[in-house]
């Protein structure tokens, strides 16, 4: 009992910091995600210590992000990306190749071992469509062509982050290179996306009139949210992130008949779970490793690379759109969140990084999160009657 | 990774069995919960074993069941509960006195032990509010006077358990049985319950008009899930179920003008979250160390004992209302869930059951909470048009 009335507790916790959070950035014009992070850090075991990341919260979290891109999906439909599909390949691709190639130059610099040094690369790559899809949803600008380009490129973005992840780590293991295997895994992962998003949409569009006549108002819920945790899950089975899977469902729902319906009964369950993804993500910086000089040298020089390498890279894929555009998808690509928290992880696991490398790495990845949306925002003005936001109090 | 995958997975299966389960149910005229509970038997270790309760579905589990206990609340004002006051009073006490000395004098037929057979009776004292709420919810007739009776009649029955259990640990243990001591807790535990009732409701009649210029129209919902997470926790603090502070905080936000517009949100967030309630109830019997020809009459004579000491206390105590209506109530009272388990779980951590007794009130438990939804099915015709339940396919 007093295990669960202390998991209570934090839950609480968590809940009231996202809204005090939420409700402060809303105050000073930054996007409620940016204070719900921020109280994440404030409430985390670096400052209060009043939460401290577990695995029953991981999976509030987990299923947060989830349901997230799963209502991101929701409002994306499977033409609207058929027409950005080229320009969401180039960013998703330079956007990638850019910021691994300047990371893997600036840790030779630091240590000459390649080894590491492309580890340590790998956790420049993958952009977290999490925050991003978050400021854009909160913002009512998810049906922007720069907003599809971004989310598609996130797709794409995430699928070669994950074959990267596959390479460093079979060079840092020391095994030969698999090319074969490499490929094996490559095709998997792209067939899962295409086969899921096209054979889904499909049979969506030919079968969805059942759910017309439901007994229960809930019923298409219940069954497009059970195809995002199925989704969700295959996806990793297919070594891809399980958002992949859930912003694919939300994709194939957003052809049924009851989309708006079910875009509205999203709502609340966005209120309730997303907040702990934001602050959990907070409350992981560790602020007490980056104490010293060389440790705060270090972050400054990798937030800058990783920033101004996401934001060319993005820039550069995505020109064809006008300049502003451009700068627009830049922008968005920037937020790193839970791969390079992933990634970290690993290299810590496998003896590649040591401790303030690691906090370097976390830190880096969670203040891309937090220096790419209050420019988002400037740079997206508003529609006016846009939807508000999930978690904003 | 891979540890969230698995996680993943295991949040489908729930979800989706409870789905296929609350179907089948429907179709054959039950309540859908008692499908979900069967499913979690089926899926649970017992039988396939696909899914295993662990800390993270625990804390799912806890969330879904105080979130229904909040929107229960939510469709009971405390003005209601004033004018049935006196009967849910009468069930409270009679339906406590008499399962217990029931239960205890069983228990000490078997073996005569004293402070062990009280400890076995006292897993046959507490009502589980959740699954009569659940299925009073689903037949949409919350606002009728049995219904009013039976959850007031929980909250009761719920505190006098809680002290009733101090005392037979207290006994248990040896110590001397601090009456003053008993006299606080019970002090404590009855002034939380009237004081958060009394003033919250208070405060909101007062203070909810700041809630209706909200930016946002998720703002209501979250400042009162807010209080239902911190009421959930503080009813833990004062020794209290957290689902007793739930509903509390559900009473209190049904006096704001949002209460129909709360009500809705309500629904996708429980729909989402309670089939992880009855689904790891279920999950929870140990089908095997019921084997035994003693355990399975153990279980016989437990479970009818369980099922007529409660139904004649909560008939007794509710008689004034009619016989019809007493009978509602009494059958209302049966299902016994997570207090019965908690109890359990504390004498065979204590060493004073067994094994075999320890499956034997688990299953009494369970068997409770699926052999009364039916009967309160049949025994409350369903209004036309009533609202459907969460959770159902």
């Amino acid at each position: 009992m007093d295990h669960a009335a202390a998991s209570l507790l934090q839950v609480f916790v968590i809940f009231a910091a996202a809204q005090a959070g939420g409700w402060l950035a809303h105050r000073v014009r930054l996007p409620d995600v940016v204070g719900q992070i921020v109280a994440g850090c404030v409430v985390g075991p670096s400052l209060l210590g009043w939460v401290t990341p577990h695995a029953p919260l991981e999976m509030l979290s987990e299923i947060g992000v989830v349901l997230l891109l799963f209502a991101v999906g929701l409002e994306t439909r499977l033409d609207d990306v058929k027409r950005i599909g080229g320009s969401a390949f180039a960013v998703g691709v330079i956007g990638v190749i850019v910021p691994f190639a300047a990371g893997a130059v600036w840790a030779h610099s630091l240590e000459p071992n390649w080894p590491r040094s492309l580890f340590v690369a790998a956790a420049f790559v993958a952009t977290s469509a999490g925050i991003t899809a978050a400021v854009l949803k909160e913002m009512g600008v998810l049906r922007r062509i720069e907003s599809r380009v971004i989310l598609g490129a996130a797709v794409i973005d995430d699928i070669l982050a994950m074959l990267l992840l596959g390479v460093v780590v079979a060079i840092q293991a020391g095994g030969p290179l698999r090319i074969g295997q490499l490929a094996v895994v490559a095709v998997e992962a792209v067939g899962f996306v295409l086969v899921v998003g096209w054979l889904g949409t499909w049979m969506m569009r030919r079968g969805a009139r059942w759910l017309d006549g439901a007994r229960n108002p809930m019923t298409p819920l219940m069954v497009v949210l059970a195809l995002c945790l199925g989704l969700a899950w295959v996806a990793t089975a297919f070594g891809l992130a399980a958002i992949i899977g859930a912003f694919l469902a939300g994709m194939i729902a957003s052809e049924t008949r009851q989309r708006v319906q079910l875009q509205e009964q999203m709502q609340p369950l966005l209120a309730l779970l997303t907040p702990f993804f934001f602050v959990l993500t907070g409350a992981k910086v560790e602020l007490a490793t980056l104490g010293t000089r060389e440790a705060l040298w270090w972050l400054l020089v990798a937030t800058l690379l990783a920033l101004v390498t996401k934001l060319a890279g993005g820039w550069l894929g995505a020109l064809r759109l006008g300049p502003r555009s451009a700068l627009i998808v830049g922008v968005g690509m920037i937020p790193r969140g839970e791969v390079g928290i992933v990634v970290a992880a690993l290299g810590l696991a496998a003896g590649v990084f040591g401790n303030t490398l690691y906090a370097v790495i976390i830190a880096m990845s969670l203040l891309t999160s937090i220096i790419a949306p209050p420019f988002l925002g400037l740079l997206m003005k508003p529609r006016s009657g846009a939807a508000p936001a999930p978690g904003s109090g």
